[in-house]
């Protein structure tokens, strides 16, 4: 791959300049005018072999990931095309900025492609990248584009602004009585591929801060799957979180359950990569069946507590700030272990 | 190395939050005040093997790149340690933000680190990732660290501000007529070492936008070479540039010339890494020897000229718009030729 050309090639991706920026890719640096007083910002990554294996037509380079030589060493990578890497590497960095009920509002992309990897194929990625950051709202302003001796590595940046009356939602915002929500369904995002085209919920958050207001306590989005992440939550709130099994949104994608200890609730809590929104409201606020605007249905599945309160079942064991317990049929599990920890 | 616990270190790292950084790392998104009505946004990756290997202390992963096994396939790459690993991915990205004549202000950093990597070994980069972008001014504010099955990848995003008064100086803005100046000397900076400690030119670059205001036509900084570069420059532009071999400010690192074909004002032209500043200037404009507040010296290395006027040496030759060519003794050289081309 020859980087000049390809540099190019991204200028002619951008040739129109979106409103507020002044300066596009080519220059040191992007130049963009600021378009509100708090911006959001978040970076991530996806690594080839990691996160995904290239699907498809063959090596694309001599030392990096093939589909044929190549293997997930992770049971959580899929075989992804050009196309969905691109999308989903832009797709993860957009969900978190709809976290904060922000909107996304331009981003910085790079790339480290195997050597070898042909012209076609960094064409294709790198206009695959600016194609979904323009359809998330957040058109790519700069970037960089290098070869690697190894796996693939592209990385998004994004900046966004916060909805303009709630402001940021912060995930350390859930209080003692306020009821938990998430949106649309969870569980089998993997092993269905459905992590490949997930929609981040940009619509259904900045509907949900101009509906709910200062009422929408906190909020997060959901990648590691529910138990970990409500945990995540507790912690950063200093609250605990108690879940209900049976309240849980089952995606239709979950398989049905074939013995106890596959219930498909777990799959619900454990699969992860559902980049669903966990939302903490005022128990005083009525909360609408379906989010306004996308009609994404809404569902409550559990609540928060103080620490060292008694739980809904009656256990009498205090509960530490921090933890998430889910209410199952079989008793009280710990969350925190329901979910993806990376090592 | 497990994410969590890193997760926990980096929060440490940045627990008194900068000033205009509302929420820091830990939630979906880092929160900013912006500070300016105009932004300046830059990214860059640095990659194990490609850019430099690990020097010191053997293997730091099964996987990874090591100090006995790993090698340098490219000829650029050189033996660095965590610390100016970690330095290095900064400084490339403060260097755009000081080529646009701007303040940096924050940061974003990513590392995908190789599996297997010690704790130790993780917490010292990213301990020393926070540290230098501090020391910059733009405290990392967010970030994602993940294991990769190759190569280290540290990505680095940096948010800036422009001169208050002169605004973003683009390498757009070159002028027929304009003079070419450079900051400090170059040449030998791979060689040397000297790239892994280079200073970006934050304050000089201020300090020029301050003293010339908008006789400062253009500015860049130096990555691949002053004839790669001033070439860019040039195109960028749509003008010709003309660089006098004799009047560039050669670094002493750069050894005694051993044969013609290696004047030592070869390696100033073609070494690349200086992260040196390469401005354009009105003629009609005094220019100080030393920039203003850091007394590095400022040297005369050629002038721009209209597309398709003959060069100061006679040559009828008319000269396409993008072009940047050397008076050496020996006749004229083309400089795009001169520094390093990236496949």
């Amino acid at each position: 791959m020859h980087e000049n050309t390809l540099l190019a090639f991204i200028a002619e991706q951008v040739k129109q300049l979106p409103p507020g920026v002044l300066v596009g890719p080519g220059d040191d640096c992007a130049v963009l005018e600021a378009s509100a007083a708090v911006m959001l910002l978040t970076t991530d990554q996806l690594i080839e072999l990691r996160h995904f294996v290239l699907a498809g037509t063959g090596p694309i380079g001599p030392t990096g990931g093939t589909a044929s030589s190549g293997k997930a060493r992770s049971a959580r990578a899929g075989q992804l095309t050009l196309e969905q890497i691109a999308r989903k590497a832009v797709a993860r960095s957009v969900s978190d900025i709809a976290a904060m009920g922000g909107l996304p509002r331009w981003s910085l992309g790079t790339g480290a492609l195997p050597r070898g990897m042909s012209d076609d194929h960094a064409r294709t990625l790198t206009a695959a990248m600016h194609h979904w950051a323009r359809h998330f709202g957040c058109p790519m302003v700069g970037g960089d584009l290098a070869t690697i001796d190894g796996p693939m590595v592209l990385t998004v940046a994004v900046g966004g602004v916060p909805h303009a009356r709630r402001g940021p939602v912060l995930r350390s915002g859930a209080r003692p009585g306020d009821v938990l929500y998430v949106t649309g369904a969870l569980g089998g995002s993997l092993a269905s591929g459905r992590h490949a085209s997930f929609e981040p919920r940009i619509a259904e958050a900045h509907a949900l801060c101009t509906l709910l207001g200062v009422a929408l306590h906190a909020m997060m989005d959901l990648s590691d799957g529910l138990g970990l992440d409500a945990h995540r939550m507790a912690k950063a709130s200093g609250v605990t979180i108690e879940l209900d099994s049976a309240a849980l949104p089952i995606h239709a994608d979950v398989p049905p359950s074939t013995s106890p200890s596959q219930d498909r609730w777990r799959a619900a809590l454990g699969d992860g990569e559902d980049y669903e929104l966990l939302i903490a409201i005022d128990p005083t606020h009525p909360v609408p069946a379906l989010c306004p605007a996308t009609n994404t249905p809404l569902t409550r599945v559990g609540r928060v507590r103080a620490a060292g309160d008694s739980n809904a079942s009656g256990n009498r064991k205090a509960a530490r700030a921090g933890t998430c317990t889910v209410l199952t049929p079989d008793g009280t599990l710990d969350a925190s272990t329901m979910g993806w920890e990376h090592h």
